[in-house]
């Protein structure tokens, strides 16, 4: 079974090779064989990418909402064969793989609803003043625009729901922008079933086919021309900060200066406060244990760090956590390649001066390759404060507990911390007024601010901040995860004393599409 | 007189020299030393910065907003003073500075009115869904909160307006970021009065004193190390291409990624439809006369090219801007630097292949020096399409006319337009249905979009869009005048599961500020 290239809805052969799938389990290769695109197939897909672009600016939000509803629709037609595939290319359970099917196409409609409603374009009206002295006010109008063809990198650790058609696809589709997806080489099989979907769901609803193209590639060449080509107006990437950062680099050798934004994960720590470990130290103790394995930890939000000050109560925490990290199961990692990445960089954590083991799995599945074994590392503040190198996140079921000597040095703790996507609070309600001076430090390292509950499971809804100050993302101004990813693809356009009729419908005067606008300085529908 | 420069509010000497503001009428030093400042003063300003960033962050919108029309108050009991000075170190006419210290406290009070208001934070809340299956939805919150310590380098062209408390500095304050400003050496004593201005504001009102620093250099070293230091979290500039661009790749060489925003101006095309040449052409001409020469065309909106379709009603504006140029009086430039960079670039102009002098000023100022005079070229379509270098800015009063075969032609020539603030049609209504694909393209290369007006002149209100495609800006989903420039220096942060009482008053379940919020999808107050 071949999969060629897929350019402007379309497949398309290419000459370059071909690489196949490995399943994580076991070292094979998934039968099937994906060609690697090519520079032809790149300026084939960003000119189709241009011309779309030209209609998709003028398709209306009902239009658009047809269209991510259809590619929800056409996603859910092949649930049982994607979580087949996905299990088959990324080790992950079959429950987990089932939930990600559900939360890409709940993205997709989210973003379907949002702009059929369309209020999202910040519609803002200012009305003439032709009396005003000493010089008369113009009449000007401003919404949001489509910034242009969108490159998307599959991620690694979400082979449906930040890939082809996940979070960064379905915002640049709402905001009306083309998407080339640079598949993720872990989960080809799955990007060829879902990249089908997307061209299925463009042709029944009539979008222009330049909307979509999907290119496969083993190594690094394709995305790095798709950064680099002078039609691509913005990029989206989630994975590893040297991934982000090498995609970063690369945009800066460009003549033009487009948004790349990248997430690239953090160590998200939890600060674990006295009372809290004092009146329910197993109970936490057992949350943690199983966020640290979730998903074989391999989550942008895994808790990588844990803060505490020495106490009975910690002690406690400590021998609960022991016990439930030796006795959870080992997980398949999604490639070799991160595998033997966690091993180097868990090794390397063990290996520190005046790091010591808590607790390492010896739950280990004899029968598959690649397996995590959780473990939990311990640290005096002192020393962490004197070893930056324990910042680095260790993409894994790993983490570090930092037992500090007193509530000081917990606050100094944290005032060294790099930016993060999440920081959580373990705490009782009555103790937390007593720490006003720690909690007003912690929006200043991260995005989202967690109280008693844990940093795995990030909803998808208006409210969700999923960025964070650097090296969390590349502009902790945006987020890729809820409505509020559309903003990183469109950008203000005003019209000053402009024909009604020639106004886009979010500007008439009628409001013929009844959305909120600032008028006048005046919130209005 | 000695200036020393300003760090957290307070006067501090250094010992690195002095510099000159100098008159460019005359090219005469203006009496008074500037101390140029060092890299102790970088770090102190950057110090206190960071300090105040922790109290700013809580200071409520109607405190910021005392802050800011103090500012606005001590600025325009100034203003005689304030005109006086900036004339002699500008060479701009007294009405013009007259209308920048209007603009100014106007910008103040605008971004004042916008914080005491609290809706811009963009609240939005997703309340808990306890019940809900497969996973329970946590209550989820989010606001926005102020970057951090933002460098504001004083424009040239706008000695108060875009300079020292100008629109990036209000903006910056409004946000609840401490700003450090490196003041433009052409204005130097200008610059000092405003700092004095903010600095009595800033006691007054009870501001953390790191709030404000003011620094002096002749050159450019300060910038690069305000740039690259490692506490400032943003950039806003304000000038050329190749300053800009400096800046942005000085911010490239940092550990981590900042926003630098940079506002680069452009040429700011004009389409002259037939119907309008035919109809009224020598009143066109007139007004465009009059917009090319305004400021001695040193604005980021001048129009720098002109586009129209042979016909008789063009040899009609031809031959009355010919007539209104030569008669325009020359102006005094900003600097000598400013003049001999027009000159050249002007000079370069005229001696590119295919282009011809329609019109050049005659009306010459003898008495004074860095006279610039109004010049109008004029070169075919197909030249045009041809030589890319007519598509660099010439700062000054400088507009080319392109003068195309057909209406193919003049969208062929829209269409390689780089990106641009502003684009303005000159049009009966009656032609404007003929041009529909011409308009449509429009938005693709401008952020603000003008019919039959002109591109001089930015009205300062909610629904400008300052910004454009690179090389306009450095990031068009910003702008840098109106009170969306706030968002350039403010980053979401998001609560889940948190404690009403700690949260900020915005997200409070009983919005105590009556704010605008987004509630579950929907918009209440």
């Amino acid at each position: 079974m071949g999969f060629e290239n897929i350019v402007a809805c379309k497949p398309v052969g290419s000459g370059e090779g071909v690489f196949e799938a490995v399943n994580p389990s076991t070292g094979e290769k998934i039968p099937g064989q994906f060609q690697i695109a090519d520079s032809a197939l790149i300026d084939s897909a960003l000119k189709a990418a241009k011309e779309a672009c030209q209609l998709l600016k003028n398709i209306g939000g009902a239009n658009k909402a047809e269209f991510l509803r259809a590619v929800a629709d056409e996603i859910a037609a092949q649930t049982s064969n994607l979580v087949e595939i996905a299990m088959a290319e990324s080790g992950l359970p079959q429950a987990r793989l089932q939930g990600e099917v559900n939360r890409t196409t709940g993205q997709l409609r989210m973003f379907a609803d949002l702009v059929a409603e369309g209020s999202w374009v910040n519609a803002v009206i200012d009305t003439a003043q032709p009396d005003r002295v000493p010089l008369p006010k113009p009449d000007i109008r401003k919404l949001l625009m489509p910034l242009g063809p969108v490159v998307v990198f599959g991620a690694s650790n979400f082979p449906l729901a930040f890939s082809v058609a996940g979070g960064d696809t379905a915002s640049a589709f709402a905001a009306g922008c083309p998407v080339i997806v640079k598949v993720h080489p872990a989960h080809p099989g799955t990007s060829a079933l879902v990249g089908e979907a997307i061209c299925k769901a463009a042709l029944s609803t009539g979008m222009p086919q330049g909307i979509f193209s999907m290119l496969y590639d083993a190594g690094y060449t394709i995305g790095e021309q798709l950064v680099k080509h002078p039609e691509t107006k913005a990029v989206a990437f989630t994975g590893s900060y040297n991934g982000g950062m090498a995609l970063i680099k690369l945009a800066q050798q460009r003549h033009d200066l487009i948004p790349v934004f990248t997430e690239m994960g953090s160590i998200n720590p939890v600060v674990f406060l006295p009372e809290a470990l004092k009146s329910r130290p197993q109970e936490l103790a057992n949350k943690y244990a199983g966020s640290i394995a979730l998903g074989a930890g391999q989550f942008c939000t895994n808790p990588g760090l844990m803060l505490a000050v020495q106490s009975p109560g910690l002690d406690q925490f400590v021998d609960t956590i022991s016990e439930a990290v030796k006795a959870t199961p080992s997980a398949t990692m999604l490639t070799g390649g991160i595998w033997q990445n966690f091993q180097k960089l868990s090794e390397a954590s063990i290996a520190e001066e005046a790091v010591s083991v808590i607790a390492q799995s010896t739950n280990i599945n004899q029968n598959n390759i690649n397996q995590a074994a959780s473990v939990v590392l311990k640290v005096s503040g002192k020393d962490f404060l004197n070893n930056p190198k324990l910042q680095q996140e260790v993409f894994g079921p790993l983490s570090i507990l930092v037992v500090a000597e007193n509530a000081e040095q917990l606050e100094k703790i944290v005032e060294t911390l790099h930016g993060q996507l999440t920081v959580t609070v373990m705490a009782e309600k009555a103790e937390l007024s007593a720490y006003r001076s720690l909690l007003d430090k912690l929006n200043n390292i991260a995005g989202r601010l967690i109280l008693n509950g844990v940093p795995t499971g990030v909803e998808v809804c208006a409210a969700m901040q999923h960025g964070g100050p650097f090296p969390a993302t590349s502009d902790s101004r945006y987020t890729s995860v809820g409505t509020s990813a559309i903003y990183r693809f469109a950008r203000p356009v005003a019209w000053q004393d402009w024909e009604d009729s020639l106004l886009p419908k979010e500007l008439q005067d009628a409001n013929p599409l009844n959305i909120w606008r600032l008028v006048n300085n005046q919130w209005t529908k």
